[in-house]
């Protein structure tokens, strides 16, 4: 059994602690640029636990990727893996498109966002979680806030913050229609949760989050100390984002749906073991257990990485 | 009985028609000052509907009124004219706090805002509707898109559109909790409604506005056409809007708690008559009927008034 490094959902009370990983993990102090991230991107991520990059997909490219998201959304009304709305029959989330669907296969390991991955989190990367979000017009609800991690850790067994997000806007990101928010460098500090997993949470959880969210009190000492921020730009950008980086979104009244492709890349030194804190892990759908596979063969590993799983 | 020239909840299909009445009532055509609002305030509030300025008032000042707005909140729990949250206990609004309180009489009369309502309404004017708005911190809830003016006049049996509202920020307004969203240039034109009044609409409409909402169709043209605005700033800021602008807002899940003061001024001659499309009108507290009086003489009065009312 692993060391539980990042303790939540076992004590009475919210605990803030230092994060104990790096956040880049193949940072060398070097001021060259390392031919994926420039310096000033890599230190804004650094320092902020997330990094926007607008017009990474052509218009051409999006278009297909809604083509196909749109077919998803429609072809898997039935299926345990498509999430509704918690008030209306909405599809919400469509889980495992890099499984289900070929161009999403082809997104999940293009070198634009593969090489990201790799670089930050200094390793071969597999795909820990994918899906595409659809947040409908008039009524899309919110994502209250959470740290990916305390859920992946605590419900599916991540030992280490080894991992990040890639949120692809398949539509524009507007101030109005419910963009994702972020607690910039609230990635550096980890807040245990109260409360025991129930059994299958994630059947609510997805809906909307009761358990694994930050109490009150320090959300708001986070949220006081380091504002908030909420990156806008057209279809096609890219959100990166660590996995402990504080996040939620309101709800959308606009006319204007707010869609997104999103995979969370885990380094593969950094697999899944047993639960942190529940009694059973949660489906493969979201959380890859039994197939954990490179996404690609990296060219070069360095020699500073952790042995943290296994 | 009036003729209705903003016909709606009576037909099965929404109509999208021209407004019939001026914006800037005293409206000379001049390029002077008007000694109440600049010229390039009067024209942006003429084109867009609504105008945002910034620092009216003091911290000394807005500290006061959050300080009543909180007796307010917290002696009202149990009043009628208290309004809860659709799914909690938190008050979203207390309406009458000019009758109630003299810290909110004074600012209904305060010549920051007093002198701009005659001045775009070009008459004497009066309360039509008064409260304190708060929007919990965590859990405030939206509030859909909606003209007041619709509502005002199926429900409340105000003829034209001589009306404008006052929201008074208590709190600082950031683009993250919820401000509140505007269609700009939407004031020139009138959405009718579809769906009958139901009795007694009031107590669920405050709460969650489903009748009197225009339809999904006609906001994507409107909001497509014209594009959304949210003004933003500290606390001691005031935002004018027109009776007839569309507006909405979204939720708010930060830990800022968005307060505004919102008083409905009414021009004198457009006083209001039996509803247009309702059984019975709405109780005083919502619609002042019974105690029509103007805040203050205005010292002058221009012949370019129309006979609207009575």
């Amino acid at each position: 059994m692993l060391n539980d490094m990042y303790r939540s959902r076992k004590d009475n009370k919210p605990v803030i602690s230092e994060r104990k990983d790096p956040v880049i993990w193949s940072k060398t102090g070097s001021t060259e640029s390392n031919g994926v991230l420039s310096r000033a991107q890599e230190d804004f991520y650094e320092q902020n636990g997330f990094l926007f990059i607008e017009n990474v997909f052509s218009a051409d490219e999006i278009a297909k990727l809604r083509e196909e998201a749109e077919t998803l959304r429609k072809n898997g009304q039935s299926e345990e893996d498509v999430i509704k709305e918690p008030s209306s029959n909405a599809v919400r989330s469509v889980f495992r498109v890099h499984e289900k669907n070929q161009t999403y296969l082809d997104l999940m390991a293009d070198d634009r966002l593969a090489a990201i991955a790799e670089h930050i989190l200094n390793d071969e990367v597999y795909i820990h979680q994918s899906r595409v979000n659809f947040k409908p017009a008039f009524k899309g609800k919110e994502f209250y806030w959470h740290s990916d991690f305390e859920t992946w850790h605590t419900e599916d067994g991540m030992p280490r913050m080894r991992a990040l997000s890639m949120s692809i806007t398949l539509s524009e990101n507007t101030p109005y229609n419910g963009p994702l928010m972020l607690v910039p460098g609230s990635h550096k500090k980890f807040i245990s949760c109260v409360g025991e997993t129930p059994d299958d949470n994630y059947k609510s959880s997805l809906k909307a989050q009761e358990y694994g969210t930050p109490d009150q009190d320090s959300l708001t000492a986070m949220i006081q100390k380091h504002g908030l921020a909420a990156p806008t730009g057209p279809a096609g950008s890219v959100l990166i984002f660590d996995c402990n980086t504080l996040h939620g979104s309101g709800n959308n009244i606009t006319p204007f749906p707010r869609s997104n492709a999103f995979f969370v890349y885990n380094s593969m030194e950094n697999r899944v073991v047993a639960p942190f804190a529940a009694k059973s892990p949660r489906p493969d759908f979201l959380a890859t257990r039994d197939s954990i596979r490179p996404i690609r063969q990296k060219p070069h590993r360095t020699a500073r990485h952790l042995h943290a799983a296994e």
